[in-house]
C-alpha cells in the first residue's frame, strides 16, 4: 500500500478526521493516523509517497524533499498551498490536489446570505427594533431597501466569486463582476471595470486573491466612488481593503460592511469596528469551520482514492496559475 | 377602457406605485391613481368593474357588492385575502387574484439567509468577538457548527415553504417537511410527522398559515422535543408558537431562534426576546418591503393586463383551499 503521512498543526487532526475519515485513510493507504507532523526535522521521510497536509504544515522546500525520495504527491486538506509548496516541489514534479474548490462553498454560502440580509438591511433593522423597542420606521431610514433589481457587485471570478454569481441566479439581482484576467462576462454577470462596480453596486462583495498587486485595491480613493449607504462585504483578505479609510466610511454611517477579515486580525480591542450598527464583523470564519471541515476531508480522500488507484487528481493545483490565486 | 378602483390604506400607494406603475396602469385601465379609498361609504362604485386592493382594503361584503353591479375582479397587490374578501365575493363569482406567490420570495430569501447564517452560528460568534474583543474558540462554544449534512425541517409546505425547500437544493443539507396536506415526500424533502421533524431538526422553519388548529402548534412540550442548541425560524405568524415558552427556552440558551413575527407584535418594551445574544429578532419584514413591493406591483399589472383582455389570472385565488391557507 501507499505510505503516506499527515503533516499540519496537530488541532485540525480531529476536526478533519472523524472514526469514519480515519477508517477510510488507513483502508487507503499505510499511515499512523496518530502522528500529525508540524515539523518536518526529526521525521524519517524516506518511506513517504503522500504528504497528507492542511493549515500548519512547514514548508516543503528543497532540504525536506531530499529527504523524501518517494515523494510523489500531497493532498491538501485546505485552500491556499501557497505556504507550503515550494517551486522546489514543483520542479520535482510533484502533484498536488487541494480542496480550495470545497472550501469555496461555505465562503459562498455566508456571502449570499450577507448579501440578501444587507440588501434587506436585517441587521441594522433589528438593531433599531432593539433599541427603540417599538416598530422602526425602516423605510425613512434605509429609503434604499429591498433584495429586488438591486445591483451587486462581484471583484474576482475566483472560485469564490464565480460560485456566489452561479448561486445569486435564483434571485433577482443584477450582478456585476470586475477582473483583469476576464475577458467577457457571462449569462451571471456584466463585465465591467472596478471603478464602474464600485460606483454602480449597491452592495461590493470582494473575492480577489492577496497578491501584491490586490493590495488596498480598496484604497481611500475607490472606496469614496461606492454609492452612499452601500454596503462592502470583505471575506477575502483583510489586505485587501485600507482599513483605516475603510473604518472613516463606516464610522461615519455613509458605508454599511459586513468583514470577515482584517489587516490586522483580530483587530485591535477598542477599534472601532466592534461596535458599530452599520457593520457585522467576524472573525474569519466565512471558510469551513465545525463540520464543514468534513467536507473538505471528503474531497481529499476521494484524491487519495485516485492517487493509489493511479489516476489523475480531479482537483490539481496548477502552478501556472498560482500568480494569480489565492 | 375597464374602470378600475384602488382600496387600500393610503400610505401604500406611493411604495407600490411609482411613475412608471401609474403610467402602465393609466394605460390599462380607466382610473383615478390620486384617488385611493380605504372606506367604500361615500364612494361611487356604479362603475367599477376591478378593485386593485393591498393592505386596509375594508372587506368587501354584500352592502359593497350591491353598490357595485358591474365589479368582476379584484387584483390584491399583497399577500392573503382573507381580510377583504368575503363570501359574498365568492358567490358573486367574483375573480381574484394575488401576488402571495411574488410576497413569497422575499420571506423565502430572508429564512435561507437566516437559515445559512443559523448553521454556522455566524451572528453568534460575531457577538462573542464584539464582547471578547478577541477570536472567540467558537468551536467549544458551538460544537454543532457548520453547514454540512445539518438537518432543516420545514413546517408547511406553502408558497413560502416550497420555495425554501427549492433554495435549500443547492446546498449540502438535508431537509425534512412536515405538513398534514402533503402524502408524499419530494427530491428536495422526506415527509415526516412534525414530532419527528421537531426531534431531528438542527435548524426548524415555521411556514404554516394562521388557522385555528395551528395556534400554538409549537406549545411548550412540542418546543421542548428540540434539540438542544437546535434554532426556531418563525416567519409565518406569531400566534403559531406559544411564546411564553419559547422565551424561556430563549432565555436559559437551550435554543436559538430568528423571530420575525410574535404575538403580540411588536413585543412589549423590556420584553427578554428584546435582548438575547442567540436570538434574531426583526419585526415582520421578512416579506415584501421597500423596492421588493413593486415586484408585486408589476405581477398585479400583468393580471390587470391579463383581464383586460379577457384572459383568465396567471395567480387566481381558489375559494376552496382557502381553509388552509394564509
Ligand atoms: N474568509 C475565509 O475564511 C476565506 C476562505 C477561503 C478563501 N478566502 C479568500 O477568498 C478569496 C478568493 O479565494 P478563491 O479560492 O476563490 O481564489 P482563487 O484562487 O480561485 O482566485 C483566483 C482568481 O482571482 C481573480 N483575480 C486575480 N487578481 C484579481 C484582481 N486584481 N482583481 C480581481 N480579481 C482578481 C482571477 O480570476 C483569478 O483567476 C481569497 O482572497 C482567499 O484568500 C477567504
Ligand atoms: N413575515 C412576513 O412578512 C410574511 C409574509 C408573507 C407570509 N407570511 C406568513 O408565512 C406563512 C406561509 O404563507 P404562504 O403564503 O406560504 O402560505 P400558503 O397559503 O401558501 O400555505 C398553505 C399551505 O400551508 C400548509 N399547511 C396548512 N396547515 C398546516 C399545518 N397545520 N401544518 C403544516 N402545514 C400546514 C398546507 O400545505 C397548505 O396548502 C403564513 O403564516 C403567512 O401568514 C409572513
Amino acid at each position: 500500500m501507499t505510505h503516506a503521512l499527515l503533516a499540519m498543526n496537530p488541532v485540525h487532526r480531529d476536526p478533519l478526521f472523524g472514526p469514519a475519515e480515519i477508517a477510510r485513510l488507513t483502508s487507503l493507504v499505510t499511515v499512523d493516523p496518530a502522528l500529525v507532523v508540524q515539523d518536518f526535522t526529526d521525521i524519517s521521510l524516506e518511506q513517504v509517497e503522500v504528504l497528507i497536509t492542511s493549515w500548519g504544515c512547514p514548508p516543503i522546500d528543497r532540504r525536506v524533499l531530499d529527504r523524501a525520495p518517494r515523494l510523489r504527491a500531497v493532498v491538501h486538506v485546505a485552500g491556499s498551498v501557497k505556504h507550503h509548496i515550494t517551486d522546489a516541489c514543483w520542479e520535482r514534479g510533484i502533484a498536488v490536489s487541494s480542496t480550495a474548490a470545497d472550501n469555496a462553498i461555505p465562503v459562498a454560502e455566508y456571502t449570499v446570505a450577507a448579501i440578501l440580509f444587507a440588501g434587506k438591511r436585517v441587521l441594522p433593522i433589528a438593531d433599531l427594533y432593539r433599541r427603540h423597542q417599538a416598530v422602526p420606521d425602516w423605510t425613512a431610514a434605509f429609503p434604499d431597501l429591498g433584495n429586488y433589481r438591486r445591483t451587486v457587485g462581484i471583484v474576482g471570478a475566483s472560485a469564490i466569486g464565480r460560485r456566489v454569481m452561479h448561486l445569486l441566479r435564483r434571485f433577482d439581482l443584477d450582478v456585476l463582476v470586475a477582473d483583469p484576467y476576464l475577458h467577457t462576462g457571462t449569462a451571471e454577470a456584466a463585465l465591467v471595470t472596478l471603478e464602474d462596480l464600485l460606483e454602480r453596486s449597491d452592495i461590493v462583495s470582494l473575492h480577489a486573491p492577496e497578491l501584491p498587486e490586490t493590495r488596498h485595491l480598496l484604497n481611500r480613493e475607490r472606496l469614496a466612488r461606492m454609492r452612499n449607504s452601500a454596503t462592502l462585504i470583505n471575506t477575502a483578505r483583510g489586505s485587501l481593503v485600507d482599513l483605516d479609510a475603510l473604518t472613516a466610511e463606516l464610522v461615519s454611517g455613509r458605508l454599511h460592511a459586513v468583514i470577515d477579515v482584517t489587516d490586522p486580525e483580530p483587530l485591535p480591542p477598542g477599534h472601532p469596528l466592534y461596535d458599530l450598527p452599520n457593520v457585522l464583523l467576524t472573525p474569519h470564519i466565512a471558510g469551513s469551520i465545525g463540520g464543514e471541515l468534513r467536507r473538505l476531508t471528503r474531497t481529499a480522500l476521494d484524491e487519495l482514492e485516485r492517487f493509489t488507484q493511479g489516476r489523475p487528481f480531479a482537483h490539481p493545483v496548477n502552478p501556472a496559475l498560482l500568480h494569480r490565486s489565492a
